[in-house]
């Protein structure tokens, strides 16, 4: 993997970039669609690629170790086999999920023992066996294995929990440097910046992970619940940490105006389940603000879904006929509501690089901040 | 409307014609997919139009006059306008809902009284009004207000109910004639051929449908629960009298299997929700049988779904990985499946017209008949 940084903001920590992998490259800031189970929800991998144009898609490792499993994954070849996506993909550790998804688990030294959502059945991720699972994924970057801490936590555990999480990924380096790519091409492993809330322990941790000489780091722990201007001064600290030349991935962020925010701090990289999710229940993010479909007010506004959207459907539907589908709990509503945000979000980060590539970042974004946050 | 007979079968009583609408041609024989409340389950219309190459789709007047109700559709000019479908479009008269959907229904001389499934409002459908609706949605082709008969259905009522559906039938000539479509393009109306599965009655109903003069023909009250024989029959005999230069439309037929041999019987036109709502149990009609993708058999099988396929969905994604979406619940699961199946079948009534175009109908029949029945 190779990361070029080709722009800086003048008037902000901005940057755009380049990051080369096996599967083509990735112009930052990027937005990575969130395909938990090997599918984006709603959406085909060819709309994906050629209608949203997404770069880089994200893929759950304790879904896809669960349901079809790794036996399955690997006879396929791997996750880009399996789902035929040929662009980037990036795998989490699985460790958010063991954490928000089952009540029942235990994390000790060795790794985190959990009950399978779908059976029951319990399991053990360990830095080792979750590097393991990657390999066996095939996705071009992987996650080492961390604690995500919650929101509130004290002190005491935070600080307990970030030197488990550090002391995990030295655990996940040495997996990672003795084995290698299944498939025949190059995998990356990005570790992860904890520490919660507390600034003296993100200083800590960025330290610590920058020193590690990885080739992309990301920031974990945030948008757990905390306020917004703590993410906005935990992820400017450690971003001042983090290398120049390596690109920084703020995971599980989040709104148009986060994402605007972060990219503003120096961050490269973004996923959120916000633009699929509440796509779903018919929340539509556009340029001008936000509209909640399924309100009465749209029942008979024959207008274009979002006339500035980027995505097939902005034209071809309209909102009465969308409202119509979601009040009728037709497929489609989702299908359709989706492929707006997720096209939304997409133009959002490549206007961001565009913006600043031309050095009018800043003014434009402190308007468009503004604007997304609208109720319409 | 206007319809033109091509070709006629010389081995079978199969037809190849052209029907021309204001909203463009169809090619006979046809399937029409099913879009219920102006939306085909989990379909984009570009995908439709494009992939599966619909040529006409069909949309109920029950669901549509429930929600989102004749007022919207009126304000956005009709159905075509609302969904942006700008090929033909079918619309039934809502009685065959009104019966299926409805315990409390009560039907006498004037109409159909019932209890909308949604919200329990009563609701009265007459010849007449539904005509009005069927002109405030703006179909193509529009149906007569008749009474589907169950299976089995005893002489007695049979007879009352057929020379009801008549008697509703000069009333919905009426209505049609005395009003005109609202949207500027012309609207046709096809009556309905009842009388169970009594040959006397069938033979009654269509000498009366015919002497209306009809641009187009239905055929209902079958396919459902009465044995195949017993459909083929009445349909070979209502075929048989009624007239050979305008189409024919058997309603809500059918299997690939059924399809196939009631064009060799003389009908032109077909809609079902079987691709579509089989699609979304996961069973996949193929040209070498039938999959049920959901069977273990195929959690290992990265073949493409059907080599044989039309849809772009065929080539790009592998068996194990469909199992695998169903299996996860995936949306994207019914997507697939439903494009899969829908484009089968308009492969299968576009092959049946070659191949009656060739003169080679019959025997290519009898072989795929037998194919499309295999359980693979």
């Amino acid at each position: 993997m190779f990361f070029t940084l080709q722009h800086s903001d003048s008037s902000s920590k901005a940057r755009a970039g380049k990051i080369a992998t096996a599967h083509g490259e990735i112009e930052t800031p990027i937005f990575m669609p969130v395909g938990t189970a090997g599918s984006v929800k709603g959406v085909h991998q060819s709309e994906l690629r050629d209608d949203v144009k997404a770069q880089i898609i994200l893929g759950n490792t304790y879904h896809l170790y669960l349901r079809p499993g790794t036996n399955i994954l690997q006879k396929a070849g791997g996750l880009h086999k399996f789902m035929n996506w040929e662009a980037p993909i990036l795998t989490d550790s699985g460790g958010f999920q063991v954490y928000s998804l089952n009540d029942i688990r235990k994390i000790n030294e060795e790794g985190a023992k959990f009950k399978s959502h779908i059976d029951g059945s319990f399991h053990l991720f360990t830095p080792e066996n979750v590097m393991d699972t990657q390999r066996q994924i095939g996705a071009d970057i992987i996650m080492a294995f961390d604690e995500c801490t919650p929101y509130p936590c004290d002190l005491k555990y935070a600080t307990e929990s970030m030197h488990l999480t550090h002391r995990w990924l030295k655990r996940c380096i040495a997996r990672f440097e003795e084995t290698e790519g299944l498939y025949g091409y190059e995998q990356n492993l990005f570790p992860i910046v904890q520490g919660s809330t507390y600034p003296e322990l993100r200083k800590q941790s960025a330290e610590f992970i920058a020193a590690q000489g990885a080739v992309g780091n990301a920031i974990g722990g945030l948008s757990v619940g905390e306020p917004h201007e703590d993410m906005y001064a935990m992820t400017d600290l450690v971003c001042s940490i983090l290398p120049q030349d390596r690109p920084r991935y703020l995971m599980g962020v989040g709104t148009p105006a986060n994402i605007l925010e972060s990219i503003a701090l120096g961050v490269d990289m973004f996923d959120c389940v916000m633009p699929t999710r509440n796509a779903r229940n018919g929340m539509l993010f556009t340029s001008e603000g936000i509209i909640n479909i399924k309100n009465k007010k749209w029942e008979d506004d024959f207008s274009a879904i979002d006339p500035n959207g980027t995505s097939f459907v902005d034209s071809m539907y309209n909102k009465a006929y969308l409202r119509h589908l979601f009040v009728a709990k037709e497929y489609l509503a989702k299908q359709v509501a989706t492929l707006h945000n997720l096209g939304f979000y997409l133009w959002l980060v490549k206007e961001a690089r565009t913006q600043i590539v031309n050095g009018t970042f800043s003014e434009w974004k402190n308007v468009l901040v503004k604007k997304v946050q609208n109720r319409l």
